[in-house]
């Protein structure tokens, strides 16, 4: 098929621990061409083997806080003391080129960036809200016990976080239930192919 | 991939004679499931072998206008003397069992089914707006020309209409080229498939 020049778009991927999310955009972007990764600002300390503008964007607090007040961030949030953030930068500079991005997010960071997508025209246009979800509560205890690897207390607390996200779940777009891997795989790739189709990204002036 | 009910949606789908678009959705809808096709309602008379209910809903004229007054109708028109119009029920009684909806109109039909989205929230979640083109002018003057059984002045008028169409492009959700046409398909398919994910249709209290 025929295609026309676009904008790229930044799907906002949020789901549970145990909904296989990471694993389905990483098979996803291995088969599709076009989809990049974005990368965090944070200010905690590089950990052995990380690389500044790979990993993370390393901060220091005062640079982190000075682009905070200069409305640089798309959104971010204070972890244990140490700030994480997305630049609104990172996500425009790529979609001028026509290059997709996945921005792995928790649901507290995606309602930052459907605030700001409500209120940004440019936003709105390059946003799409996915939501990966285990086929069941049942499925999704399942998952996180059979990792068997945490404590009771530490499983308890993933559960309980998990319900809590899936609260979220009908304030985003489109939502993939990851069953068997392959189907999700297939669907999501199938999502990204058509919102590729769409009008609001495309640069009809090219038409002729 | 698990999947939870939903309600239908109906693709409003327009494009200019030579776009292929009619090729396109019954091929689609001959690989999946699950896909009807909207009846609209007429008073012009029933030609041979017509069916009332199949090809058309024939109604009397007066009881068309008595139905455009009580506002039955998601869209409708006067055609060389004809009114020719979609029942909103022939929309929301698909939608309400899951099932989807190609309705094939032109442009003019497809801004008042905009309207109608704009206005009640009920057709704003369930209307999406696909526009199939030609992957470019020269192609669709090729195409209809290729027909040949045209008079030099039809043709001229088909070109004149195809153009104006195009000139709506920017208003449709999704555009697909239709260039090679098994990619079309392809894409069309993936776009319903896609579409099916969108949580807004989504029978969110099914989850469990």
């Amino acid at each position: 098929m025929s295609t026309m020049r676009r904008n790229g778009m930044t799907l906002v991927i949020s789901g549970p621990s145990g909904s296989g999310k990471s694993t389905l955009y990483k098979a996803v972007s291995g088969k599709l061409g076009g989809v990049g990764f974005s990368v965090s600002c944070t200010t905690r300390s590089p950990r052995p083997g990380e690389q500044d503008g790979v990993d993370y964007y390393f901060l220091t607090k005062e640079d982190f806080e000075r682009r905070v007040a200069a409305g640089d961030f798309a959104e971010y949030a204070c972890v244990h003391g140490n700030y994480y953030g997305t630049l609104k930068s990172e996500l425009s500079s790529r979609m001028e080129q026509g290059m997709d991005v996945v921005l792995d997010i928790d649901v507290q960071g995606a309602m930052q960036l459907r605030a700001l997508a409500e209120k940004d025209p440019h936003f709105r246009d390059s946003l799409e809200f996915v939501f990966v979800a285990p086929p069941s509560y049942a499925e999704l205890e399942k998952r996180l016990r059979g990792r068997g690897t945490e404590s009771a207390e530490s499983l308890e607390k993933r559960l309980h976080n998990a319900h809590e996200e899936m609260t979220f779940m009908g304030k985003y777009d489109y939502l993939i239930l990851n069953d068997v891997l392959e189907d999700a795989v297939a669907a999501f790739e199938a999502l990204i192919r058509s919102l590729r189709l769409s009008v609001k990204r495309m640069k009809l002036e090219d038409f002729q």
